[in-house]
């Protein structure tokens, strides 16, 4: 089963954003429009896309209306990519080169801002103010977030709360947004938009915790980078956490900087997959998917609520 | 004559702004807040939030509401210019060193969008639509300045109209925008907005041509860097291509790159300021204020729109 085939009957929709997309971003200027492009053919889940219009269909769902907000919503994901790729020196991204990579940091910083400028344009077509003020907490969070994360680089001594806050920030605050501001440019009443406000929150924390499983999990091919790429650029994620709880496993991997070589780094992998780590960071995030789901249960039933369940339940299935 | 002297009746406006930006910054974030108030203790004119002051009392003047556009459009520039730094390898900015030479391209990258999102955080108490319409327009053309800019470096074939379209996207569009919505943030009626916004474009065209004549005018004690250091890092400004008509000057200017020395710099320096190009330069700025003082006479008599007109003038005559 393929993610969107959970909301076909979307299909049309999610279409028209993905041309307003490659629309949005396309400029005179050649060598941000080669970035750009190159980015957004890179593909995506443009799970925040669907998460808006899924969110929406609560209300009174105008397409011409919420798929700016869809528009934007990616918009500010793939303009977060390019500088956290930056952040992170990142060389690869589903399995290409990240923009900085193939150009070079500058191209890559300035490509970010503009087209998260050109999100803050689409987003004005939302004339509820609730709606900016709501992103634009959450664009300062994910912007400390990105900071946070580089402090907490090989910092091995941290513990689950610093991670939980900083995949907070870094990815379940902006799929949070994306149902409510999906929800509110429909006019969905506010019971019901700050439910799908966490709902998102809860799915986005099980989303991250999962992407943090797959790296170690997934093969190379799957992932479009080598396993273990988080670690190795020193990004302490749940699983590495649990692990590390392991006296003789966390002797090791207190051990990994840039300079660890893949068969070390394989060495690890391995041990890691032997412990009971990532068993247990599946646990957690089937406890954020379990209360989003039990939050689901309070909304009115029809076909969008069912949509936004599988979307749930494939997030704690998906094995890439 | 100093050039808050020109509306010390604000002075006390002015200095809430001041605190508010210092709190605005601040953040749990050590390198973040250490690099943000680096950029702030730096100072700058901030002429921005006193164009938005200024506009704001065309209208009905609340210090409450109209604070927190200028602190937002202080912070855009603020923002821009570490981004800017980045993208000019900039060494020095106002006798300090950048963000980026004091810390690294990856903090000011994330400083410059940290500051950004706070920014719109502030924006967001306006709930007129049209005020983030305006700006978000703005950004992006901005934005789009930014890389332009890059395009343009050492590209000595450029014309004037190139260069006129990249300062107005460099400065003047911020400027008009402070204006224009500092007038709506106070209900200012549309008719003379829009005038403040026209206002705002040319005596910030002019602004930025008196930046650029200064790079070569003033001391290095006055500008904090070299002179000549636009040239140096390879941006064509007016008196450039003015000198540039001069076949022997223009011999010389095409020769410039990141290796040129000194000596050679100060050589063409001379000149260039023995040319007519200054004095054609400050001839095309005066046309612009003129046409700023033109606007400002269809707008009603009061005290702020005197501090404009003698902001306006200023800019025509400040030395540094």
């Amino acid at each position: 089963m393929k993610l969107n085939m959970l909301y076909s009957f979307l299909k049309a929709d999610i279409d028209l954003i993905e041309k307003e997309l490659e629309q949005a971003i396309s400029s005179q200027s050649p060598s941000l429009r080669d970035a750009s492009l190159h980015l957004l053919q890179a593909g995506g889940k443009r799970i925040r896309p669907v998460f808006v219009l899924l969110s929406a269909k609560f209300g009174h769902y105008e397409i011409e209306k919420v798929k700016n907000v869809a528009v934007a919503l990616e918009l500010i994901h793939m303009a977060s990519l390019v500088h956290d790729d930056v952040i992170d020196n990142a060389e690869l991204r589903r399995g290409q080169p990240t923009v900085k990579a193939e150009w070079d940091n500058r191209v890559a910083m300035y490509t970010g801002d503009y087209i998260f400028a050109r999100s803050l344009e689409y987003m004005t077509s939302i004339e509820n103010i609730d709606a900016h003020r709501i992103l634009s907490h959450t664009i300062v969070e994910v912007c400390v977030g990105e900071i946070v994360q580089i402090k907490d680089k090989y910092r091995y001594e941290q513990n689950l709360r610093d991670y939980l806050r900083r995949i907070k920030r870094k990815t379940a605050l902006l799929i949070a947004a994306s149902c409510q501001l999906g929800a509110i440019s429909a006019d969905v009443p506010k019971e019901i938009h700050q439910k799908l406000y966490q709902f998102g929150y809860n799915v986005g924390m099980a989303f991250q915790i999962t992407d943090d499983i797959l790296d170690f999990t997934a093969t190379e091919a799957q992932l479009g980078k080598p396993a273990g790429s988080d670690l190795w650029q020193g990004n302490i994620t749940l699983p590495v956490l649990y692990a590390m709880q392991d006296e003789q496993l966390k002797q090791k991997i207190i051990q990994v900087n840039e300079q660890t070589t893949k068969a070390e780094m394989n060495e690890i992998i391995t041990l890691l997959k032997r412990s009971d780590a990532i068993e247990r960071a599946h646990a957690l995030s089937q406890r954020y998917l379990n209360r989003a789901l039990a939050i689901l249960k309070e909304l009115p039933s029809n076909r969008n609520k069912k949509a936004l369940r599988d979307i749930a339940k494939y997030i704690g299935k998906r094995k890439y």
